[in-house]
């Protein structure tokens, strides 16, 4: 008998992973959604083996259960549905913040497995008319094991991941990882929407330059999506932003002094930086 | 006779006028340059009709004259050839700060007719061998005229950037290209280098997303080149640079705070501002 892989939320990350692990050794992929468009539109493009509106129904028997909804809705279907998890079961998310998930499923019992999960893949669109099962090509599966989570549990994650296409799996810490997201990808959404905020902005309409576009690519946001992501990263959010503004603060300071020479020197140590990070490593070589 | 053209600075923007500008009416199109291996590089390859490295040769006999310099460099090119130029003549420059050199061409004789320009054209390489023709394609060319610029000078500068390939020639004045600049373009690098003063620069290697890369991607910047552009723009820049502070510190308040409501309508507005700045337009329909 089939062991299942119930993965709940059908959007643009969960609708992928239901395409990219179909087949995935012993395992039939069963898709959960509330939508009754999203859950047509899986059943008649192949999205999961098969796809059920009752989660209930289905995740008593889950082996595995992966959930891929929106940072608020993993916290709340953890509490909701803590007491139907099979015993022995592994539940993994998919969600870009990973402290506030971590804690939110101490509410699991005990005989219950929690892996935090964060395939870094995406694109900017949304909704499983978009998902497609090789978004997750060449991409970092990163890893935020319990101290007590299961070595057979870990092993399958790492097997599922290169099912799925991903180029690694990096294990982190729920701190840790998000002290990255803060800095590689949150604060740049702050950037961005913070320069769109500027009275300037229409003004300039056809006279951005390319650094314009690439820094405020991002501000057209998700905005639920987004708000929670910012408020269950809080602490990181804030300290990368105290960090940025004591940065920018820096370089303000050196340019109202109209000290050439400092800011020559301000501008060398950080252009170095860039450079530095920029040589030819093996995650740029592909 | 031909009337005469003279280009002073064949580096990208220098090289690439004097390759596009041949064969614009009846000028001769003469480059000056102090570096010999540019000047070898740009007499092998057709860039101009002719190239010299001495200024003083042909400067007294130029109808028009190009200054493609470093801002600095045209600055102290006005105030050592302030009696060189043929009554008559039009100057005019391709710097991307206007106010300082507008200031710096008070020193020309009133016989000498002095235009601020700023072709919006570029990449990220310098030097002439990097020059070509086509980059002025579909770009804008500011101009900054003064209150006694003479007509038919304006309307050359207008026939010359149609023939350069810009799309369009805006007239503005030296304050409010000044306050452009610093929002489109010279804030987005001062971000860029900020974000790369942060101590996990290094730490995030691999894992930087794309809009990591689209923010960050300017900071290697011409250390020299940037230093000038920033220092002799500095009142608008430190303007633009504090409305950022507001901004982001904004945004930190309402983070900060917790308002799960109060950061979605902030959000909320900064991306519908961000949408409606990228409906199609008339600059955006190319």
């Amino acid at each position: 008998m089939k062991k299942r892989l119930v993965i709940v939320g059908l959007g643009l990350m969960g609708g992928s992973m239901a395409i990219a692990l179909k087949g995935f050794e012993d395992f039939e992929i069963v898709g959960v959604d509330v939508s009754q468009p999203t859950l047509r539109y899986a059943a008649e493009h192949g999205v999961g083996d098969w796809v059920t509106e009752r989660a209930a129904d289905v995740i008593p028997q889950a082996d595995v259960v992966a959930l891929a909804l929106h940072p608020q809705g993993i916290i709340d279907f953890l509490t909701a549905n803590r007491d139907q998890f099979k015993p022995g079961a592994l539940v993994w998310d998919v969600c870009g913040v990973k402290s506030a998930i971590l804690e939110a499923a101490q509410v699991l019992p005990e005989t219950v497995d929690f892996i935090g999960c964060h395939p870094m893949a995406g694109t900017e669109f949304s909704g499983v008319e978009h998902a497609f099962g090789e978004m997750f090509q060449g991409s970092h599966f990163l890893m935020v094991p319990r101290p007590d989570s299961r070595p057979e549990h870990i092993a399958l994650l790492e097997r599922l991941a290169a099912y799925m296409g991903c180029k690694d799996v990096c294990r982190t810490t729920g701190e840790d990882h998000d002290a990255l997201i803060a800095y590689t990808s949150q604060i740049m959404h702050i950037i961005a929407v913070a320069v769109c905020d500027d009275p300037d902005l229409f003004a300039c309409r056809g006279f951005e330059g390319s650094s314009f576009r690439g820094c405020t690519r991002v501000a057209a946001l998700d905005v639920g999506l987004w708000t929670q992501l910012f408020s269950l990263n809080r602490p990181a959010l804030l300290a990368v932003l105290d960090r940025l503004l004591g940065n920018l603060q820096a370089y303000r300071e050196v340019l109202a002094a109209g000290d050439r020479a400092a800011l020559a020197e301000k501008l060398a140590r950080s252009a170095a930086r860039k450079r530095q990070m920029d040589l030819p490593g093996p995650d740029l070589l592909k």
